[in-house]
């Protein structure tokens, strides 16, 4: 953690501006006492000390460790707008807004019980959480924090009673729009901030158990995940009145089921992982050591690519040209790199014990990964596959780069 | 030009810094006194004054017009992978470093005796400039400026006499390579600069007298346009092995020829400006009042469609649903809207007079139009259409929000 510049001269300096103006200047100096960009930082979660190592891209170095963020056993992050606020979802309920230009926590609420993640609106005034205890959506102010709106997830059983489902794969789309899952009761919502009085339109009967979604990058297609059944739920939010579609009848736990021997599912795959290149989709198997390509103009099965494990995290090169996969434990020792053309595997990294996550820099130059237990990220060059850097964290998770701001569902 | 808190007490406070410590501090108070994020600020040319407005799009304002960036008659801007510089080109030659923090020239120099455009590298490292006189490509190091790579655009003419070609259509693409066009000799050539020694590699005929050039977003292919025929020049930078091909036969001055009356051609169509929507191109016709849309898998072209005028920039809302299109003098005072699914225009603005540039916002909520001659640049709300703003601006030309940093090509 080089700090380029003293601090302790440049505080006293603020203290002393303090008494010739009666301004508070605490914060000019700054994370390393100078104004820097904010599109080169990022953050990683540190998920067993509850903290969050902020990060520089251009350097490749940890600028600080920062904690207090509560519970971020399986955390996730979103940025404002102006690029200069890191908003982390925590899975005690905590809602908790990091400056990434001086280091420390701006403010922190916690807004319900169980968090498992959020969104920004398109035009950056609102974050959405989404919480399994009680199950709903949170709408708070992005500058404020104040609560905008409380939508109670609630949905009728079966037997006419009513419960509150908790909600999954929370969601920004173009129009100021949360999409967002509720798990037991298998329903899709959107949620339309652009109104002055915000608008729900709720779709039911999607499947059963919807348990992660997915947005694709131009912010069309919803699809979720469904654990009680096989196949995915598709939404166009182009075309909402069309309602929601099955995609892919085979995929889930029986996974074109052929006969075969299963792997035990020991974690169920993001979805947000999902990997686009050109009409192209790569996703991971359910319990099956491949990774899956779709035609995405007509969502069929077009290909099976064999790899080490059960995939986890199926991610596109921003050049679309290579697709980097993880996998889940006990294979998770492994980073698979397919070749998008030909479909084969081209490389086969070992960065180090129980990978968890990883993240591109904007163009794709470098990745970064995240090995939980070598308490280290590790830095590769995505060309020549050789490690740059291999920065300390405690327990790393997440990655996260300040460029997600200006992307849709990101 | 709201700016919240005074700068001179500031200014006075950096002084006594300075003395009190021996260290400039002259950057710390920033732009408004104060540390911001760098994702919400863009730059606005102002052609006749060689100023620059720097924009905030968070708050829709102007923040502040900088003076002495020479001429900028023709100038285009590129952003560092921070986010905190901007790199003006300007038609004199002049390459100008903005500090987005400070609003204030960083660094200018004279590098050529007529630019008309550069690119930053994948890596952040190098800053690439196109001359036309003397015509090559000069490379820079960002951070220092210093050069790094000098590159004549030395030719052999049929008489074999050699001569140096204007240099058009810089951009970057993955692996730290710059391409360019060489319009008299007509060549494209790739500029490696991942290596200890740049590597140049030379595609000779490509087509008579390139004019300007577009990159696909995943950076693959490398499109230019021909003055002195028919068709475009591809190159397929996944395999430079494959030299490069003619695409679109017909299209240019004798656009698809069909014994019609051509427009006169009073300005070639921008071709960085062409949209990319699912597998279809939205491009400019030569001297008709048309969009023409191209199927990318195959580049035959598929549909024409009716507009306004001879469109400049055809450009691509960020999810894709919308194509806005500007348009050459004398029609340029009006802006159209197609529907990239019916293909139909829906909509006509008349943002004010003379429109030259147009910028979406990241996720493609709002766009910003510069009207030269109502020295004003407009913001409109692109689902509603309604106007949000009007800022002023000395003869506004080219848009440019920092998010760009991000972007393969931009």
């Amino acid at each position: 953690m080089p700090l380029p510049r003293p601090l302790k001269p440049l505080a006293a300096i603020g203290a002393l501006a303090l008494l010739l103006t009666g301004q508070v200047l605490a914060e000019a100096p700054g994370l390393n006492g100078e104004l820097r960009g904010t599109g080169d930082l990022g953050v990683v979660i540190e998920r067993a000390s509850g903290s969050v190592a902020l990060v520089d891209t251009t350097r490749r170095e940890v600028l600080r460790h920062i904690e207090g963020f509560g519970d971020l056993s399986h955390a996730s992050v979103k940025f404002t707008r102006d690029a200069r606020y890191a908003f982390v979802f925590g899975r005690d309920g905590g809602l908790t807004k990091l400056d990434l230009l001086t280091g420390e926590i701006a403010e922190r609420i916690l807004q319900g019980g169980n968090s498992i993640g959020g969104a920004i609106s398109q035009d950056g005034r609102f974050v959405a959480v989404g919480n399994y205890e009680p199950g709903g959506v949170k709408v708070f102010d992005t500058e404020t924090m104040e609560l905008v709106i409380d939508v109670p997830a609630t949905y009728q059983r079966p037997d006419g009673s009513t419960a509150q489902a908790k909600v999954v794969g929370v969601v920004d789309v173009p129009g100021n729009v949360f999409v967002f899952s509720l798990f037991e009761a298998g329903e899709i919502w959107t949620l339309d901030m652009s109104r002055d009085e915000p608008e729900l339109t709720k779709h039911r009967d999607v499947g059963s158990m919807p348990y992660d979604a997915l947005i694709t990058p131009n912010g069309r297609y919803y699809i979720a995940g469904l654990f009680g059944e096989d196949g995915m739920a598709l939404l166009d939010l182009w075309h909402p009145e069309n309602g929601v579609q099955r995609i892919l009848p085979d995929y889930g736990q029986n996974d074109y089921g052929q006969g075969e021997q299963r792997l035990p599912v020991y974690k169920m795959p993001h979805l947000e992982g999902w990997a686009m290149a050109g009409n192209r989709a790569f996703f991971p198997a359910v319990g099956r050591s491949e990774v899956l390509v779709a035609d995405t103009r007509d969502w069929s099965l077009t290909n099976r690519i064999a790899v080490h494990g059960q995939p986890i995290f199926v991610m596109s090169r921003p050049d679309e040209r290579q697709v980097w996969v993880t996998f889940a434990h006990p294979l998770n020792d492994k980073v698979q790199v397919i070749d998008t053309q030909t479909l084969e595997v081209i490389a086969t990294l070992e960065p180090g014990d129980s990978i968890l996550h990883k993240e591109f820099t904007p163009r794709g130059e470098h990745i970064w990964i995240s090995a939980r237990d070598s308490n280290q990220v590790v830095v590769y060059d995505t060309r020549t596959f050789e490690e740059l850097a291999r920065l300390p964290a405690e327990s790393p998770s997440g990655i996260f780069f300040t460029h997600r701001a200006h992307q849709i569902g990101l």
